[in-house]
């Protein structure tokens, strides 16, 4: 028995004091012979939806295990009021750490989107469904960031979320501003931009990272020309996709998001 | 011959028009077997004192070259303002990581430090020399970071520079403030702390990322009593290692560093 639990599993079903909610193979094999844990063990349990419970591990199988769910150790808040990210697929290491550190950043929705100069191997949506889900229980999220199928660019561009109900009225674009990271120095500081858009109602923001060889000529007019994007910057050296992803969500989230106490 | 040389690479030898500066034996290698540049290509050389100057390779032998500097392509700029970093060594792979985006993100000295939690292997010195270097040649960078020897954390506190010719009189602490990243959530918002140090003359720092099992009680007294020692925080999940780096740059340069325009 541990007082303090530090092993965190996300499951699908739903949570509530005495619950009896199974665990899968996966989760059977990383309790029995990588974290050698047992029956009467305890173990903290989120599901996105019902916060974060103390529960009993009840047995443990061969393959299959069941979890007793006791009390709530945290209530839900909202996870789904992170920032976007887009990212143009870059290698699969790079690729890999970019979907880790969006989740332990706290990015609600992820979406890999294929640009004219992207070249990467294909996208394997479940495996990275897997590494949020990991990332997820160990930073303490009480939600799994969304997964989007990847999506070319401009069909992203397409579908933007432009009417949401935040809003603001008068000349200012409606729905999620998309923060359109500019190496070409362009940009304003993306600090600047994420306080000005935090006094906005509403208040979203959705980053995009590009290609590492750049955006086409094709993409940077059609960006230029939809109202709810905005070019920012991270000062003047030339970072590399990963650490572009992982500075601005930092940035973003100490300025405008859950970041601020 | 390139029109724009986007060949970047680190020398130690003085840098001025018209000079002759050999290539060593793995610039040769990168340049003949990787990049399959030869005589008469142009490159952009830098040594951290004489800015950026294009040069076009002269000769390309079997082990040696030589390059032949045209004309300077960027001044010298004051790399060393940047914020310092202490870290508790990580794994390997995480331990890398930090080197390389710490200097992409513009980092002065890089110092590991030896906690009573940390549990790594040893750190190489040279090898994080390397990361840095091809770091600094692949963002921009005009110098390399000072890359010290790892020392107990105890150690370093002991020999803070506390006397620096940029401390502000009064009650604020003379010399550089160490920001602690804690994990505990007990520490103030990173940007409101860059904010403040930003307006004090000086206003270097050097930040702190503690191992991952957390700082030993003895640690955490002594950083406690040291004047200046400001305990610090990045929001409510857990970052790991490397995370927590490069979040705490990104903030740093973005609020109090040259990531302002």
């Amino acid at each position: 028995m541990n007082e303090t639990p530090r092993i965190r599993l996300y499951v699908e079903a739903p949570l509530a004091a005495g619950a009896t909610v199974p665990a899968d193979a996966g989760q059977v094999h990383y309790l029995k012979n990588v974290m050698r844990r047992g029956a009467g063990d305890n173990v903290l349990l989120f599901n996105g939806l019902d916060g974060e419970w103390r529960a009993e591990i009840a047995e443990l199988g061969r393959r299959n295990g069941q979890y007793k769910v006791a009390e709530q150790t945290r209530e839900q808040s909202d996870d789904g009021a992170g920032p976007w990210l887009l990212f143009a697929p870059v290698k699969r290491k790079e690729t890999d750490l970019i979907i880790e550190k969006a989740t332990e950043l706290g990015a609600s929705v992820i979406w890999p989107v294929i640009t004219r100069h992207t070249n990467s191997e294909r996208v394997r949506i479940d495996r990275l469904q897997t590494i949020a889900r990991e990332a997820a229980e160990q930073c303490g999220r009480l939600g799994l960031p969304e997964l989007k199928q990847p999506a070319p660019l401009m069909d992203a561009l397409a579908d933007w979320p432009t009417d949401s109900p935040g809003n603001s009225p008068g000349n200012s674009p409606g729905g999620r501003r998309l923060l359109v990271m500019d190496e070409t120095g362009g940009g304003r500081p993306l600090v600047e931009l994420a306080a000005q858009i935090a006094q906005e109602k509403g208040g979203d923001a959705a980053i995009l990272i590009g290609p590492e060889g750049g955006f086409a000529e094709v993409e940077l007019d059609a960006l230029a020309n939809l109202p709810f994007v905005i070019r920012a910057g991270l000062g003047g050296r030339t970072l590399r996709a990963e650490t572009a992803v992982i500075a601005a969500l930092a940035c973003w989230q100490a300025i405008a998001g859950d970041w601020r106490q």
